[in-house]
């Protein structure tokens, strides 16, 4: 079992119309519903590749009915804490005609104290039957910024290892209790790091590798870089790799890392070796950039792209760094 | 006690964000969800003016709950029957820097046979104790075009007068069937009439009060037609009248026009003469004007407009037309 903890869920609703008027009335020709957050993306992954999974995370209002309904019609198990506040929506408008979409977000409902509690013990409970932990997405106010140095604590103290994936202080004070596997996107990265990783032509690969180190320093057993079409970069206490996918990779970055997340707690509960477990995870990453909506991917473009993903250790790193 | 139909509410969201990126990624400023659907507009109208109100309508799914709950939390009874879809949302997206706004309005569940069926039964019930019953908005899919026709004649049948306000063939056929009042707008009105009926100064007297003539001999008792800040154009059995707010309106269109609706509904229960029905109707329309929100007002707006609201004979009307 893996449990998958989602702190702030949403439901994301998409309006796709013909040709937006954004100064007046629409009307979409499609409207698709579907329960979203970071972790969730990452459940519905899971489950998909055969892994069992459990989502734990706090839901609220008729909006949080919502994405519990929602994930139960998609098979995929799910425990929320009740909230007073109301689960927060996501509202994206795809412009056929251009193309573009835009992306409106709400904050999420407000929890109080006694509500995470009540989460933090349905949290321990059920670490007793998993065999890793994906702490995914961002805190919703009223939540200790170091909620998941919490959760990664309590998963160590139950011999869970933990896979955080989340950005900013969130993540500095969770990768400092020792999580298994950090996994920042290159972004991320810089923000830790306080400056800049890329050049015009993509990821600095040496000033990757070097931020992704200093990250380790502060905690985790593991850093794993998302790099985009470039594949991923881990810096990990029995090596450094990179991983690269096949051919050119574009669409969808925001279930791309949620798929990589997906296929490094996979392989972390099989025991898979590092290499095998970069390689699926790329390949997971490389099938959901390819598929319209996050938490999505074709089986057929994962195991297309698995044989055809490469992994080597890092030379940049090994010789220059460290 | 005022019924209210509303067959296809909406939770209507609204996203004020500061300056919208309409290719990127939204953190909204403010989040405001409130039950909306024009009927739902009305009742609340009626309800802040002292009415005795009962909203009847179908809902369905999480998103019907939100609503019935909403409701609930204003005070506003309702009834509503339930149908299998999900009860749709419109969203609305306010650029603060911009002043302007973007509406997507889905377009409602479709509604099965047995569930409008249903809904009549409840409707027949109601009626029992009903001074007037308004009829609101538009029609979900699935409910028969002719709807507005069969409950005005199931009112009729119980002594009950209808104001209908919707447009195109739901308003054609409902005022066929010879409800007390029908309110359309102008664009309403030459949709129905099939010509334009404004200058380039506004609305044409002549023309409005020819179609307005027209379509009361299609069936209605009598025509109301709002003509945003010129008011209102009344052809009854009674005479016809024109009733002129004070001063400059601007603002909300869309709560005006449920506003007027609540003040013809109430005036028609209340037994109130044409002129002062008219005065009424057109204070409330000035005062939702002026809020922010449709179906809100201030009731110094309200009490301050009453007085200075003209009501006077159609002179154009009674010496050319008819």
């Amino acid at each position: 079992m893996i449990a998958v903890v989602c702190l702030n869920p949403a439901l994301d609703v998409t309006h796709h119309v013909t040709a937006v008027d954004w100064a007046g009335v629409n009307r979409p020709a499609q409207v698709h519903t579907r329960p979203g957050g970071k972790g969730l993306n990452v459940a519905r992954t899971l489950a998909a590749i055969g892994a069992r999974v459990l989502v734990l995370g706090l839901a609220g209002g008729v909006t949080g009915d919502g994405v519990s309904t929602a994930l139960g019609e998609m098979g995929v198990p799910a425990t929320f804490t009740p909230v007073s506040g109301e689960t927060r929506r996501t509202f994206t408008v795809v412009d056929q005609r251009c193309g573009t979409s835009a992306l409106f977000s709400e904050p999420g409902p407000v929890v109080r104290p006694g509500e995470f509690a009540a989460f933090t013990t349905t949290y321990r409970a059920a670490l007793a039957g998993c065999a890793a932990v994906v702490l995914s997405g961002s805190l919703p106010p009223g939540v200790p910024r170091d909620a998941y140095a919490t959760l990664t604590r309590l998963a160590a103290a139950a011999a869970v290892p933990a896979v955080l994936d989340s950005h900013g202080e969130a993540l500095r004070l969770g990768a400092a209790a020792g999580p298994a596997i950090v996994k920042p996107n290159l972004a991320e990265l810089e923000a830790i790091a306080g400056r800049p990783l890329a050049t015009p032509d993509g990821a600095d690969r040496r000033a990757v590798a070097l931020a992704a180190r200093e990250l380790r320093a502060a905690g985790p057993r593991a850093v794993v870089v998302t790099l985009g079409a470039e594949g991923l970069h881990a810096d990990t206490d029995e090596g450094s790799w990179r991983a690269v996918p096949p051919g050119t990779v574009t669409g969808n970055a925001t279930g791309a890392g949620d798929s990589v997340a997906a296929g490094l707690a996979h392989g972390l509960a099989l025991g898979r070796p590092w290499q095998e477990r970069l390689r699926h995870a790329v390949a997971l990453g490389t099938a959901a950039a390819a598929a319209p909506v996050a938490g999505e991917f074709s089986h057929a473009d994962y195991t297309r792209a698995l044989p055809e993903v490469t992994v080597h250790p890092d030379a940049v790193h090994s010789g220059e760094v460290g």
